[in-house]
């Protein structure tokens, strides 16, 4: 099966390449009688667009996103929501040079192993661009769980190895990567413009809080709530670590520390990071995502081309030197259509 | 939904609590003609047995697996395979004393928040018996993927916060622990003997090897072989954070570090862990799972009862010390049910 | 996959061979605090028995189904309920003669076709005996929708060639075919004696009402609740037709004639079937399922053996003439897990 | 969950309203390399047009597929297939008089009562338009099927009450109706007629043939092939009964006629209408659907109005006297879904 379909009862399925036609989401399963506008998907959309933060590229994205049904008189009726976003500035040219060869830390290789044909107009479906589609259909599922109070932010804890001093807590709206640790920020802003004179790129780590959840969301064994997040977050194509609470520090602690101490009205710690048996304690949920740097540099590397002869290879194209900020709202909506496929499934045994 | 039911094309759906009748899982989807004997299922149960390591409890959980379906004259049929395992050893008087306390730490407090019943005896649902079917499938699991060649290895990196030195490839069968790093193991054994004697627990780090696994398997965008693994692995009742490759050493690594340069026969490095974009390239797979401590500890804690009211809790029982090392089979088979259901999803496009 | 799986919220898997150590079910999804007992199962299982009705076999499938979780003190915990029926009455023998022989009707040349692989005794998974663990499972079902003051009811309404007077309302009770219409139920005992003179086979048409289903049940498009009936009882083996309300009579009638005029309270006639554009307009369902006569006949008939030459058949064992009256039960058991589904999956937008 | 996606590894989700921006289609799970263009889907479009045949309606829906996604320099890449079809020909007004009036027939009424909200344009998602993205997303299922010799057509057997003679073998395409006894067609043609003057509508039956598919598709249990199907047809709008092969006239057959005899080579006659046990069996596939007349009349009716007052209706817009001959390029459509998807599924375990 493609797996371009995620939930259960809050089902998404998005499609379309970097370099084709348009992306766009199919979200079906969404509770009527939600006021949704298009401006609530475009807003989160502009959170993703190019040009935002220090780690963008030049490159204009211009998404506008048209709904295409399931919305009648500015409230949702219950069928399917389409979301259609075109591709604007479609530049295969930038491409063409690499047409023969695969570029390290890119799904070119995978894809044609798997598929036994290549797209070679900018990753396809393995490009960055497929995430604005995510971002559109997060922002329905944001709408839904809105509704029963749940609200889901991300931001920047390290980037290029600059970390975040614990316990910041800074408006994360005063500088460009989100960053609630503005001295912090400073640091990897310059790291950031290093990166990029030297053609290089850089990873970091974003950090997604959702306050307001009510205790009781989650399933049992396999679809635990911290298992299904651990997939949505996973499956954005630079994230390749995901923690909850504690996480990796749980692994070198006592359990007379990592436990959560029980007190009337709630818990003294949060190492559980909002989920105790895969279900939802009612306390705040924290999740942490580590994303690798950029695969796409215009430093000079090792490949191959097509036929297995050894080669060097220079990404120039406009490439962001960072994922990060661009990735944080990707972050959220996956946490959001989570959140709003388990509020949903929760309230069919209620 | 309950979300007991785990993979779309190899399906495993797991039933039954710590203090009932049995635990079974139901295999659905395994591909006829495999040789599978209980033999096969039973070895894979007893890695997990308990005494099994120096951080395991003296309980005798003799588990019996009787294969009720799906196999005729020692051949799988593609039938549903059913696994039935007895639970002899329940002690429910053991939990008599907890029966009006939240334990720290586990599903009591969140189980009755989502299903407004509570059922006392051990942890029901959220016990790690239940990890028991999960090995019986998981087992089966290994048969499939072992007809491609594919192998999965698990063991441990670090526990109680001894972790092992990079590249350690010491036998793991020489200690109880399952370390390549024979002088860690050694001081794991210590920490685990301390935390023993203080009523205390401890966590640790699992890595998870997949060798001889072929490149295309894994669909692109949200079904990525890494998003399903990390699932799988996250789904697991000890798990707090999972890694792929580098994982959260990538955060602050550049693109030119990070990359796996391309060359004729493979990849010079294996950062990426053996998956990019979401599907596998031919490389070993490398996974790390971080475990959080025992919830279940002899020292007293801040709790709470039924009634909202602060109490004490001192957790007697006969509780391991640390996951460690019984997780690593219930790591390995998740594992396995992910790769075999990405094989037979392969075979379906090829 | 196996598509051992029915339903979406309410999932219902099952196992188990007819001549193999058992068959049983998985229910997951039901919801918590239901109360439930081995009886409210039995019961139902006791309807399906061989001896209910002249047209069944004198063999004595004592079932006994036993509940090995999802239960704890009578009510159900919100966590898979696994039902276990022992085969206890399993002669393989009279299969030994058929071996190497294909019974027309019947799916030992399918399944060889698919599997590659044979498994003679008594036609593995395609057997009757496979019903017993759906009728298991519906009975958890149908508290489920009892609960909702839904009650479903089948009959017999023709069998034989015998049909019973339209509208005919008699107790069901007063003849062990199940038949509303005591003359008509007279006629289809005798022809069901002289078809068992014969060495021959009888089918019919059961037809199952659902009375007190509240509106809004169902869903647009693919998951119309009419299109999730008519799987489900197709989905039993000897159901060759389903249709809803009208059905194949609708097709030679005007729109004036089959349109439901609706009136304040309701609708004057009902000849949707309860249903319209594939959600419940809370009427009464009517859903009617015809049965083929059962191929396992004693009447010699040509076929071919294994290697594909021309033989004579004549399939002796114990069984019965008509799948009526006992398929009635399994026809009752599908509807109710469908509406189990729909009503859960109509809870969790609403 | 809404319902909107339709199969296991070939995936169809549609979306849109009759009366809204556009409707359209994501296939998900297309096997890479096959050739696909919108040629190839507009040629089945065209099948389902209006003015197709004498029960047509005068509107012109010049519908015209657009592929924005899954598909590079004419081939299909494996990815998400998305197919887009703008309603060029919205005209609301005909609808604003019976905005207040649930039409008999009709789903107006229980699409309130399941969304409490109200969408008066047209039917919603409820109209026949919906079925443009199933034949779209049909003629890929084509394409997957065509390339294992699967040939997929249906014809009229029954319309108005007028049926063809058992066994007519004519030339479809030399009647509006696709008709395969000519003398017949002329008679259907009379009736329709008829009822258009009358302000009424017609049904009828129509029969879908499946040649050339091999033995081995379909799993047992609930996931037969018949009850896919039998799902897939019945999801259809206006169909209101489903048969395999002999169908309804099997349930008044004895086994010894019903039971196909197996010859060297095959069946002697194919009552199984090519299933048995839920496999096919290599044999024709026969599948017959019952379609209700169409429920907008101009004839005056019953009704109600949003307050539940007692009203007159008469439905007058553009409406078809018969959903004979559109609906039978939708018959195939998802016909072809069920067998794409259930290649798919066989070619995973082979």
């Amino acid at each position: 099966m493609g797996g371009n379909t995620f939930g259960v009862l809050f089902r998404v399925t998005t499609w379309g390449e970097s370099h084709g036609e348009a992306v766009g989401a199919v979200v079906d399963g969404c509770p009527p009688n939600l006021e949704l506008a298009e401006e609530d998907i475009q807003q989160e959309l502009n959170r993703r667009k190019p040009g935002r933060g220090q780690g963008a590229s030049p490159r204009e994205e211009s998404d506008r996103v048209e709904i295409l049904s399931g919305v009648f008189q500015g409230k949702t009726t219950g069928t399917p929501i389409s979301l259609l976003i075109r591709n604007r500035d479609r530049k295969s040219s930038d491409y063409d040079a690499l047409a023969g060869l695969f570029r390290p830390g890119h799904g070119d290789f995978t894809y044609l192993k798997k598929y036994g044909i290549r797209d070679p107009r900018g990753g396809g479906r393995a490009s960055g661009r497929e995430t604005a589609a995510r971002v559109a259909a997060g922002a329905v599922a944001r709408k839904v769980i809105a509704g029963a109070g749940i609200k889901v932010l991300g931001f920047t804890v390290e980037l290029g190895g600059v970390t975040i001093e614990e316990g910041s807590r800074g408006d994360i709206r005063e500088n460009s990567l989100l960053c609630p640790d503005a001295r912090a920020a400073e640091k990897m802003i310059d790291r950031l413009e290093a990166a990029r004179r030297e053609g290089d790129s850089l990873g970091g780590i974003v950090e997604i809080r959702v306050s307001g959840c009510p205790a009781g969301l989650g399933e049992p064994v396999f679809d635990k709530i911290d298992a299904d997040l651990a997939k949505a977050v996973m499956s954005i194509g630079s994230v390749k670590g995901v923690e909850i609470g504690a996480g990796f520090r749980a692994a070198s602690m006592k359990g007379s520390e990592n436990n959560d101490p029980i007190v009337p009205g709630g818990f003294k710690t949060n190492h559980a990071g909002g989920i105790l048996a895969g279900i939802t304690s009612g306390e705040e949920i924290v999740i942490r995502a580590a994303c690798k740097p950029i695969p796409s540099i215009a430093k000079e590397q090792d490949t191959i081309d097509l036929h297995g002869n050894p080669r060097k290879i220079a990404v120039r194209g406009r490439h962001d030197v960072c994922v990060i900020p661009r990735v944080i709202p990707v972050c959220e909506a996956m946490v959001c259509m989570v959140l709003a496929d388990h509020l949903l499934r929760q309230r069919a045994i209620s």
